[in-house]
């Protein structure tokens, strides 16, 4: 099978690329860098440290002799991603380049606006491109259990059976999400499920909770082949960030009371879900939704177990309740569904022990690469600005300040004019 | 009160303007004049002889003695829509700013991502100006009854409360839009629901149905003061052809079976709409959204009542039932509510024989002006690029042939490489 890799040098794309290569399929991925360039402008790094993508794919096939084709673009350029799409003819597109981070689109208007407009016209240019050169193609779109929010009654795999005034349908899952990024995964939802009804396109897509992990089978075949491990405030996962803070002896951030209650999964059932999604395509016309998550925790389950996992290793672990950046719920009903991949034959990977000691142990191994000041939260959902900073340095004091912004929680008509980028600030 | 309509040399935007003017309002109108720009792209134009904005204004001053504010400008331009929002502090703003046409977007790739963008964006900068500089102004923002689709159970106004194994909930109402222009409401309606969310906004979402008609008691004061008349495929609205083709002995244009059953209403009753909304604004933090028509009627029902016109004064009227070049159901369950503006002081214009024969002799007044060719359906759903043409000279033999294609409706990998924009046939 031939299988394009869209964001294929992000981290799920490139657990997910090596994955499928391993299992012989054909592969490529398609990338023009974007995140490695928001690392840069964010003043972040991943905690591993990744090699460029040239690199990694020349030790990619030195080790197994399996080539993974590299196309170099944007697919907000549709000359270029319909020229991919003519040349590769891929049986499968796996759809990973999007802008993914929730705090970075709430930074001000222009990440929002970048975010929507980069996530909504890539995904526009894929379904046209399928449209007209590969309208057999299976599209596999990675969503969010985000788009969902958190409603007081169950969330099922995409879809709901409405009893209303002695009527039935079975209508889309009513949407609440939580940023201008998840919202820019609904909108990217409604066209993709409109193309299929409309062009008979095949579509999966997959609402994904929050991925952690950095060790696939794959990965783990060479140092070279390391994945990324974002635990900065704006693209680390919580868990990830949690055994980061941990292992230095931080206390873990949990914003608010910590009952917000998420989805979360393996980064190696990810690779795992994508690969089934492959091998059981949806059928022509139909727009068919699997969330993508194997347990739900609350950020403070997870604290606490990060918290355990530390003694174990004769670290003391403290927990720290921030003021919440976001407007959530801090305690709701969270029960979703997450059944449809399990029937196709997904084993989940569970939250283990030994997975949070291999998590601490690389949090250890590259300590030196660690800047506490990038996971303290810096963007306020309340503010249409928000200047952020990018060095322990600079961040240090001014991180108060803005924590007691985010206490007050009346941010209305804060929002004074500073200009209209990030800035840095003067120390 | 202070308004500012966002779209005001639109149809429903100018119509609206005077009539608030004349309640006493102070008034500004901002637009781009990209309404105006989109008829000379596709080469058509409203039926009626509208007069250019400045001369508009200046007879409605002359007339009345008020004066309406123009700021002439696009509010995908930040800088622009936010120096407008500081310098005339609104109480409300109307945004009628957005590419309403459904079959506009429909044309082919870059007519699709333009009207995603340009709406979603325009409403982003709306949400970002109020944000930041008149966070207590009510946004009043037009959406569709044709985010909902047509499902199988009643339609209520933006929300539904579901029950569901055994807990319950009010959600979003779920929306099944069938065009990109229909899509880039729903990411609207979503954006701005966050917004009232996280940044207290309030919020009105007026889902207006089909609007008919060109007068009001304003435009009435003054040939020089007339509205537009869209008749044409893409922007006109199916009342108003289905009049100017009676008018001129062509038959009535209907699409398939003409079951295709949606919410209408009078353009008088929208300007009303439109100020009972300013008058009982929305709370901060409140996203409230009323269903904008006054009846429902099949497009047959409405073909049949003007052939029923017609044969009163005289004329034979045929009715064509043309395949369907929409891709939507033709015979379906339809009964969406509308009472909340009604509780808040309607008094809605229904349909009459009366409204029908003003509308035919608003057709015959300017029949010099029609173009037949421009009425038949020339932009298929199936299609990923459509070729439009522009003339009756030039399109008449060729509609047929297109004809044909959407009978065809497996249209599938018929999206052969045509160029990227739309190109004038030779004739």
């Amino acid at each position: 099978m031939r299988v394009a890799v869209l964001g294929g040098d992000g981290y799920c794309g490139w657990a997910t690329a090596l994955h499928l290569s391993r299992k012989w399929h054909s592969v490529a991925i398609v990338d023009n860098f974007a995140r490695r360039q928001w690392d840069h402008e964010l003043g972040v790094q991943t905690l591993t440290p990744i090699l460029p993508l040239a690199d990694r794919l020349r030790v990619w096939q030195e080790l197994t002799g399996r080539a993974i084709k590299l196309f170099v673009g944007d697919v907000t350029d549709y000359d270029f991603l319909s020229t991919v799409i003519r040349s590769f003819e891929p049986d499968a597109v796996v759809h990973f380049a999007e802008q993914r981070a929730a705090p970075y689109s709430m930074i001000d208007r222009k990440h929002a606006v970048f975010t929507q407009v980069n996530n909504v016209v890539g995904t526009l240019n894929l379904l046209f491109a399928l449209r007209e050169f590969q309208p057999d193609c299976h599209l596999i779109k990675l969503g969010t259990m985000g788009e969902y929010g958190t409603p007081n009654i169950d969330i099922e795999e995409g879809y709901i059976t409405i009893e209303h005034n002695g009527r039935r349908d079975t209508l889309p899952y009513p949407k609440q999400p939580g940023s201008f990024y998840h919202l820019s995964k609904v909108h990217d939802s409604h066209n993709v499920m409109f193309t299929c009804k409309t062009w008979d396109l095949r579509a999966t897509d997959l609402n994904q909770g929050v991925v952690y992990g950095t060790m696939t089978d794959e990965v783990a075949m060479g140092e070279a082949l390391i994945n990324r491990f974002d635990y900065d405030e704006v693209f680390g996962t919580v868990l990830n960030r949690f055994c980061v803070q941990a292992a230095i002896g931080h206390p873990l951030t949990v914003y608010g009371k910590g009952g917000q209650t998420r989805g979360f999964l393996d980064i190696r059932d990810t690779v795992r879900c994508i690969e089934i999604a492959c091998l059981n395509p949806a059928d022509p016309g139909e727009f068919r939704v699997f969330n993508q998550f194997t347990e739900q925790f609350s950020v403070l389950d997870l604290a606490c177990l990060v918290q355990a996992a530390g003694k174990k290793l004769g670290l003391t672990v403290e927990i720290n309740h921030l003021p919440d950046p976001r407007v959530e719920a801090q305690e709701h009903y969270y029960n979703a569904k997450h059944s449809k991949l399990i029937e196709l034959g997904l084993e989940p990977h569970l939250l283990s022990d030994s997975l949070l000691d291999s998590l601490m142990n690389v949090a250890m191994k590259y300590r030196e690469r660690i800047d506490p000041a990038v996971m303290l939260p810096q963007i306020d959902w309340r503010q249409a600005r928000n200047q952020r900073l990018r060095s322990s340095r600079e961040a240090a004091p001014v991180i108060q300040s803005s924590l007691q912004v985010v206490g007050a929680t009346n941010g209305k008509n804060n929002g004074k004019r500073r200009g209209n980028r990030r800035v840095r600030a003067v120390s």
